[in-house]
């Protein structure tokens, strides 16, 4: 860092306490030890793809080893028949819903997929869906594809003028929580509440949220959302997603993917399908069960962790990083993340003409972060294993490959 | 035993004579070895759950602890982006199909909505869709689903008066290659040929005899198909399915969910959908890697293996099994499995009015099987870990727990 000024060096030491206080009375701090994370690296990709937890290896192990080489096909009713609502349970606490309305299985999309077309077919008559135009593309894609097989019109519309769009013809508006580019965070309440007024389905991804915000779908009367697992809870290259339906829909719940998990009765083997009661009409079939068994065995990482403190600390490191960007480099990187803490999420994303050199740049001297079109450099701050001293070095690292 | 008279001791002895005559000769005899089997287990369940084969906790020990753990997100780029289709390409020379003609991902019941809804699209204006009555059941409840949002309608049909259901407003026709519970296996060729004839595409099922049956696509002009691998081929609980489009058609393949992993551009995110070349469209989220790579790994056990022999092994093991049970037991149990080896796949089906407490009984005497309503008996002969003699001592087995 032979580059910094005299002034600069003067705010980096300062930063650098700031950091190690923070870190002194971080609760979380503990969780670090909990995951396998490479000597050097300072991880900030957690919002793309979680670090390993430590006790996967070993779960593992034991799925494989005796689950399923010695135990063979009886695990199924040891245990495994019952893991996607299982796994579901574990995490409907974090994202405030009841054990009954959450379940995982099939990738994000597969999900968007089954909540669009139930969706639509919640509010028959009504002939539009409402997705945000900066949605994460998947979902306008499968949105794109549900209203094609139902007939219906899709509006795209900026979080910050919803209410332009909404009306009585709309049956359900999907938002993302978090826009995956600039890390802006939207307001779930109010923007759940005016779904609510148009008469309309509140459907929501928190795929960029879950694990780090005290989500509170059931208070807040979410209807319907999806979200990943791989990103902060940690669960594993394309972990199986989750699907939530709020439980007073759930007998309305009349998904397109009627695979014999989601049947009343699957060993009956009937030739009609009658779905199961409940949030199990989500299930669709067989589940990757050793990936949903390293998801499981991931949330581990979450016992006894406050998401109010989960979500302080986000603040804070994000806050720091900004704060180190804005005192260490000239004006040459822009932050296009929202400054006020409260509009951003776990990742603070900055915007620089050559965003992808500078993600192998960094990558380099042992930052990870992502590149994301057209010139974005991401990164993302879990609050379980990134420290506010990694979030000032991070910021150095940047200004290091800035020259 | 000392329940068998002194015939039957003459038999068992004959049989078992014939059987080590089978298992000297048999060039599949050295797989064996490649699985984790406990001892003292005879695993007739691989028509269920496929045996653990030995290399897959070493091979996930690395996919865990160094290609997630240590490489993080870096794996992306190192070749977990092209998992889908490079283990396709391994599946592909199983079902007579070429590397670009197959790809991974999904469970058999999404595999198959997919397959349903694009195969009606290729066929506008016709207007109905024929099952297989004695289809898994997932695949009619499926196919319902996929003809409910497009208007369709859904005849079941007999596989052996196919001919009466077919005419020119038939989109597709959606066969299971080997009837679930009584294990018949249909001739593919005069079934596809009969389909093609009436102008309808011909989409097969081949969940239980991919791995055991040297499958044609390509050359039988088959148009769709999908299988699960977690079967015969061995690929673990809930491992994802494959899916087959003949090449011809993959440019009409318009399948309804549209995820971003099946974009021509994935990581451009714009904001409409154009559906990647090729095979690559039936790609729809972030796959379950841990799952995938396990299968990758289990796949290592076909290598060398000549699907020809594995065919006729399962014709002998189970002709074997057959006599035995006649040999052995008295008329109380009902082989409802064709007796014709050329009609039947890797299962031999028994009926009986206490089948579900003789396959515990089975289980608590090392021989595990699968109980299937209202009343049978379902065992699978693995030809790469079931001997010969293990034919034999099932029968014996099932001789035993009838008392």
């Amino acid at each position: 860092m032979t580059e910094l000024t005299e002034d600069r060096r003067m705010s980096l030491a300062s930063l650098r306490e700031r950091a190690a206080e923070f870190d002194a009375i971080d609760p979380l701090a503990r969780c670090r030890e909990l995951f396998a994370l490479p000597d050097g690296v300072i991880y900030l990709d957690g919002n793309s793809l979680g670090a390993c937890p430590a006790s996967v290896g070993a779960s593992l192990d034991d799925v494989i080893r005796r689950q399923w080489a010695e135990r063979l096909i009886r695990s199924w009713d040891e245990g495994w028949w019952e893991t996607p609502e299982r796994v579901g349970a574990r995490i409907a606490p974090l994202v405030g819903a009841e054990p009954g309305e959450v379940v995982v299985g099939d990738s994000t999309s597969v999900n968007i997929f089954k909540l669009a077309i139930a969706g639509a077919r919640m509010k028959p008559g009504r002939t539009r869906v409402v997705v945000d135009a900066s949605t994460f593309p998947t979902n306008g894609y499968i949105i794109e594809s549900a209203a094609r097989l139902l007939g219906l019109v899709v509006t795209k519309a900026d979080p910050r003028s919803l209410g332009d769009v909404l009306g009585d013809d709309v049956a359900f508006v999907m938002m993302n929580h978090v826009d995956y580019r600039t890390g802006e965070l939207w307001d779930m309440a109010s923007l759940t509440t005016m779904t609510h007024d148009s008469g309309a389905l509140a459907f929501w991804d928190v795929c960029h949220s879950v694990g780090i915000y005290p989500l509170e779908f059931d208070s807040l009367g979410v209807d319907l959302a999806a979200g990943c697992t791989y990103k902060y809870l940690n669960g594993g290259p394309g972990a199986p997603a989750f699907l939530y339906v709020r439980a007073e829909l759930q007998s309305e719940f009349d998904q397109p993917l009627t695979g014999w998990h989601g049947h009343a009765d699957p060993f009956a083997m009937t030739p009609e399908y009658a779905p199961a009661g409940g949030i199990l009409r989500g299930r669709v079939g067989t589940p990757p069960l050793i990936s949903m068994l390293a998801l499981d065995a991931a949330l581990d990482a979450y016992d006894g962790v406050s998401l109010t403190a989960a979500r302080a600390k986000t603040e804070t490191l994000t806050t720091l990083y900004i704060d180190s960007v804005d005192a260490l480099l000239d004006n040459d990187v822009e932050i296009i993340t929202p400054r006020n803490p409260h509009h951003r999420a776990g990742q603070v994303s900055v915007a620089h003409p050559r965003a992808k050199e500078l993600v192998k740049e960094l990558s380099n001297v042992g930052v990870l972060a992502d590149f994301r079109e057209p010139n974005i450099v991401r990164q993302g701050f879990s609050p379980l294993y990134i420290s506010h001293a990694d979030a000032v070095r991070a910021a150095e690292a940047l200004a290091l490959v800035l020259g």
